[in-house]
């Protein structure tokens, strides 16, 4: 049995009662608005993570490579989007799929891209399931609610054959806030603009049955989810330091650690030196320009107690800075003596996460289980 | 045989072209200086681009992580400098390394660390080859050349009966310039720092034969090397925007990018979207404060041509935001429609590397090969 004072330093480290409690929030919060709840694994990409998802009642994933695809598929989860626009290069391996008996959604926003897609469909006696990206907030992908594309994509699509199986959006602007009335209303946009759409598409004769909407803080923050039929959403799992800055969990909330040693000191400088560098943490700056910047992670004692006003406050490729907001320590060296061990919340848990062969789940009582998860394309 | 063109995307390309000419500048400037170089490993981890060094003459590797270490020893390559302070904890897989044959070096730079490895050098036998950490320029680690602590470690090792084998620094704050003076001001103070340590170990009867420096800009900057025994630097082996920016490269050195596919567009902003996003390009911004900023990497045409003031502007978990600067273009959907390919050179190659399960090395026909790289602790 290994413990969690065991493991070499810097690794990641799952608190897995803070992650089932997190797991059933969002579960029973989506019971309760009366819909279906997908999971992004892209945060995790980690099987046991992802299981645990399932079994507190997520119906089917959502993945952003096809490598999840493939791999949850293997371990046996059958109902994939991939949510990401598909390019005709990858109609190969998403068939492949199919092929498989995985039943694998995909998406696209473009006449253009729909057009490769029935074309592919047809040379290849391909039904594909796909769903229409819809922008709610101008963040990124998608095609505008009242945009006449919206249902000559839906046109292209079912010429071919192709199932118009749903609308779907993520409202990715909601990390840009921290204020309750804010999120509800990019919530409800969302919501809305996404039951618009799926509205256009039935009057135009599209049987359109799925709409889905989704990204932590809205599914956090909604009301009401009139008309929508399911959520998405992949950080709440491990919550991290920007989700605490959106306002929409608390620093005791994050599941997500990276535990690392002490290895030197500055003293005259109220530094102590940690070997959790960027590589460990990720170079994801994200609290940067919110209302707190954490640098690059908030200190903790090794059992988890948060250490007030002590950030990483620099990263080298393995080696972080640690120091006190607002003023030098003095007594760092003394406080962290080399050999010290540390937890450090990250800024943003899918980056952080992504920067490690496995997390190790660490259990109430100490035990830390080794969780693998992959990473690549 | 693979060409680049039947890849998946994204993937991470070296331009071996680029990376054979980049390894015979620094390797022809170090034997112009006089002094033997150590590349450090940690910017590629990767087998063959090691290999390649030292069939141009490099001398022994640097590791970040004893992982490192142990992959390169396992591949045949004997001296090993590991350049992050030693923790206890680390002492036992140090020593498993030495007892297997492998010439490793460790550093210190309290004496604290110092009393631990002579205590378990004692303990088991083992006399370990230690090398002191200067401070040259308040970046990081290390002792200052004139603090006392220099002699107090040293004699801590020596009466412990470990070999004190050298000094070390690295000027880590070159990276903050972008001016040839300031750069060779910086190198100076690098090589005049380690030297004046040597020194005075010396002046206290140690031998200290090693003088090690280094950082890619101060190893190109400097103007004599005279007290200095080798030089160590990482990047420059691939280079990348961040070096474009310091100026001590030029774009068409830049060996390492990221290939990508155009997967949709935002036509009235001027975006086209592509599949690379941060996790394939690391959320490093090292270009944000620099002179001149390219987002998340500079856009070029799949067979390499900088396109000017193209760049990703944004980028998400899988999605990269391609837009121009100085104004939206109109034409994004026809410049690049669904399906184009492009390349994207990194801010930082030690970061987008790491992304990366392995590199395709493309040689100048096109051919492509996988080079696989490791990861992790």
């Amino acid at each position: 049995m290994t413990t969690i004072h065991e493991l070499g330093t810097p690794s990641a480290l799952i608190d897995t009662q803070r992650m089932e409690r997190n797991i059933r929030r969002m579960q029973d919060r989506m019971r309760a608005l009366g819909v279906r709840f997908r999971p992004h694994a892209k945060t995790t990409k980690c099987l046991p993570v992802v299981q645990a998802q399932i079994a507190a009642g997520a119906q089917g994933i959502t993945v952003s490579t096809l490598k999840e695809a493939e791999q949850f598929f293997e371990a046996g989860i059958q109902d994939i989007l991939y949510a990401v626009g598909i390019v005709p290069g990858k109609l190969v391996q998403a068939l492949a799929l199919r092929q498989r008996g995985c039943h694998l959604t995909i998406i696209t926003d473009s006449v253009a891209a729909a057009r490769e897609i029935g074309r592919f469909g047809v040379a290849h006696g391909a039904v594909f399931d796909v769903w229409i990206e819809i922008d709610t907030d101008g963040h990124r992908s998608g095609i505008k609610p009242e945009e006449d594309a919206l249902l000559q994509v839906a046109e292209v699509l079912q010429d071919a054959g192709m199932v118009v199986g749903g609308v779907l959006t993520h409202a990715g602007s909601s990390y840009d806030h921290d204020d309750p009335q804010a999120l509800r209303a990019i919530s409800e946009q969302e919501r809305a603009g996404a039951v618009r759409a799926a509205q256009r598409l039935r009057e135009a004769g599209f049987a359109c049955p799925v709409v889905s909407i989704g990204s932590t803080p809205t599914a956090l923050a909604a009301e009401h989810l009139e008309g929508v039929t399911e959520v998405r959403a992949g950080v709440y799992v491990f919550f991290d330091l920007v989700m605490r800055n959106v306002g929409v969990c608390s620093m005791d909330d994050i599941a997500l650690s990276v535990l690392t040693t002490v290895i030197g000191h500055q003293e005259e400088k109220g530094w102590a030196i940690v070997d959790a560098g960027w590589m460990a943490m990720s170079r994801d700056r994200g609290t940067q320009k919110q209302r707190q910047d954490f640098g690059f992670g908030q200190a903790c004692s090794e059992d988890g107690a948060v250490l007030e006003g002590y950030t990483l406050s620099g990263a080298n490729q393995e080696h972080g800075i640690l120091s006190r907001a607002g003023g030098p320590d003095g007594r760092i060296a003394e406080r962290f003596p080399i050999g010290a061990r540390l937890r450090i919340l990250p800024n943003h848990a899918c980056a952080t996460g992504a920067q490690h062969p496995e997390y190790h789940a660490i259990a109430a009582d100490g035990r830390a289980e080794a969780w693998p998860r992959f990473y690549g394309w």
